[in-house]
């Protein structure tokens, strides 16, 4: 069901030839209203794909009637002729679906610098607009998978009627400001884009960017969150932010499991810290330190390379008053070893960090994953 | 030669039992004078190591008589015994040479978290300091070698009868700040330790600070200068300075080309920029980013992977107006692809990226390795 889980939506994924393997490689969903309130957020990647700079001129006014999104291709670097193709996709989405082009959204993923086949998309998109419907959303997941090995959907229905559903790609390249990735978060609840902008910015900062599994943000990250208002309900602004964070977190910890090569999803929960801030800077560079994460691979539970991960931010702390456990086991504190690192059992896939600042009553986790073999094998033969 | 290429300096690298190989693991220097004067830069991590904590002390006085260095272990995060342990060792070396406790540095290399054994250290001492001579230079920069493959050394001869010499440990965590190693250069020239300063800073400023091997900055980074004035020569500062900085390049270089597991030694030359922070701040991002450095190893051009690490820096550049040259091929110019990326040839363990920001006339260059299966290897498996 997917984003399809929400009334109002109508959605499908078909193989439009992007792909060598001839996979589903696009996917369309539809708003059929009765409002068509949205909101997104994007890679703040400076140097941005040509379908994140077409988004972001359509979510201006806050509506959207719908999204294509491809895989086989970033139609990023690809000068005019790339934007063009941007740009003549949507307006063959509007035309099939008798909307407006400045109202529907894109997003591709992909290798960056290759031109996109404009006469696929456009048949592919005359296939899944033929195909729309309120089961097409498991179809959507699929189509836009690239190095994913699972496709990722997530819903909510509130016991009074209303409902979220959701679907990302992503399982690479996961990097802060936001996990690189493609999410669409569908809803048929009644509210403004204002609201919704809200809600997603809210939910995102706690989920999506807290995930760093490789400290590398992508050109072509988008998640965008759309309403119906199918429902006819109103929920409370917080209850619906929570419900939409419950989503989004079930989504990014999808992407985690599912990280390029990974054998390890580490939590690295930052206590007692001055500011929130502190604790994701102190996450992050933890989440960022390559030899911390070989030996996390290598169920190594080397502390020392956390306190120097710990030892490069700026955040307030005594450097000599910090502990940290290791799955529980107090491996260091205050500046000293304290139980046995031998104590520290590495092999379930699940790692628990946990560095307690000492600095005060603030926290944070970011997520992240080890840095293995089969990590460096997926990622030294992607465009080739 | 070595460090003993320079007249006024003895040295000796001995077996200490601190390695398991029973390699050689402890070395000492001595300045035999008749100047004692000395620079020493260290690690900006937070989270410092007790001999790092030590050396501070030492050197504010500006006054060095030995500097002695194991492999072997940290000690760091080691609490008030580590400390006792640094202190002791510099009492010992002062009491075998006859010099003062306060004019002796000390370097520790190897795993965080673990007491180093002071009675190994102590005879470890007595015998270096049984076997100084002005021979010794080779031996002492085997012995300060971890996971080094070779040990590194370089020197300087002017051709008015100064000289300056110096080696080198690190093969990881080499990062900016100051790439992890223990460096110690010797010099016979006359001067005093304010032109020591100025000079060893303006040499690693574009030396050492501008490796970038896996962006993780270790805790127990320190380089040291010494000058003996042996050789009764005052050269000018600029001459001075000049000659020093190759030196520390050519150490530089040395260490990038032993980077752990490393197949390629990157450069990275940020060309066009509006100042030279601007350069490094872009070279240092696509120096630390993962899915690039897996790309190099891989033999793939990946281009798109380099713009996606310049988008997430701070400098002044227009996105869709930056130039990127691998190993001399134009692969993008102005947003778009340029020449094939089929043109260029990765299979040289050389690999030169030219990265124009046409936003100004600075430049600078950082270099970096490859991300490889023999990296992870080496990391996954190095306390156990």
């Amino acid at each position: 069901m997917t984003v399809t889980v929400a009334k109002g939506f109508v959605a499908a994924g078909v193989p439009a030839g992007l792909k060598k393997s001839g996979n589903r490689d696009l996917a369309l969903v539809q708003n059929l209203g009765p409002l068509n309130a949205a909101a997104a957020v994007f890679t703040t990647n400076r140097c941005q794909a040509n379908p994140i700079i077409w988004s972001k001129q359509v979510i201006v006014d806050g509506e959207v009637a719908a999204i294509v999104l491809n895989s086989g291709g970033a139609n990023c670097y690809t000068g005019a002729q790339g934007f063009q193709t941007t740009h003549s996709t949507a307006e063959v989405v509007a035309e099939k679906l008798g909307v407006s082009a400045g109202d529907v959204l894109v997003c591709s993923t992909g290798l960056i610098g290759e031109q996109l086949d404009l006469a696929k998309l456009t048949s592919g998109v005359a296939a899944a607009a033929a195909q729309l419907s309120d089961q097409g959303g498991q179809m959507a997941a699929e189509a836009i998978m690239t190095t994913d090995s699972v496709s990722k959907t997530a819903s909510h229905l509130s016991k009074d009627g209303w409902s979220i559903g959701g679907m990302a790609k992503g399982a690479g390249m996961l990097a802060p400001g936001l996990a690189t990735m493609l999410v669409v978060i569908t809803t048929d609840v009644v509210a403004d884009s204002k609201m919704l902008d809200r809600a997603l910015r809210a939910a995102t900062r706690v989920t999506f960017d807290r995930l760093d599994s490789d400290g590398c943000m992508s050109t072509n990250d988008q998640v965008t969150l759309m309403a119906s208002g199918a429902s006819g309900i109103s929920p409370a602004e917080a209850d619906f932010t929570s419900a939409l964070t419950e989503v989004a977190m079930s989504l990014a910890l999808q992407l985690l499991r599912d990280a390029e090569g990974s054998s390890h999803d580490i939590a690295i929960q930052v206590v007692n810290a001055a500011t929130e801030e502190d604790a994701v800077e102190v996450g992050r560079s933890v989440a960022r330190n390559n030899l911390f994460k070989a030996a996390i691979y290598g169920n190594d539970p080397n502390w020392g390379r956390i306190l120097a991960a710990v030892g490069v931010t700026q955040a307030a702390f005594d450097p000599y008053d910090i502990d940290v456990e290791i799955n529980g086991v107090s491996v260091s504190r205050k500046g000293q070893p304290d139980q046995s690192r031998d104590l520290v059992d590495l092999t379930p896939r699940e790692v628990s960090i946990r560095i307690s600042l000492n600095a005060g009553i603030c926290a944070a986790t970011v997520f992240t994953n080890d840095l293995t073999h089969e990590y460096v094998e997926e990622n030294s033969a992607y465009s080739s």
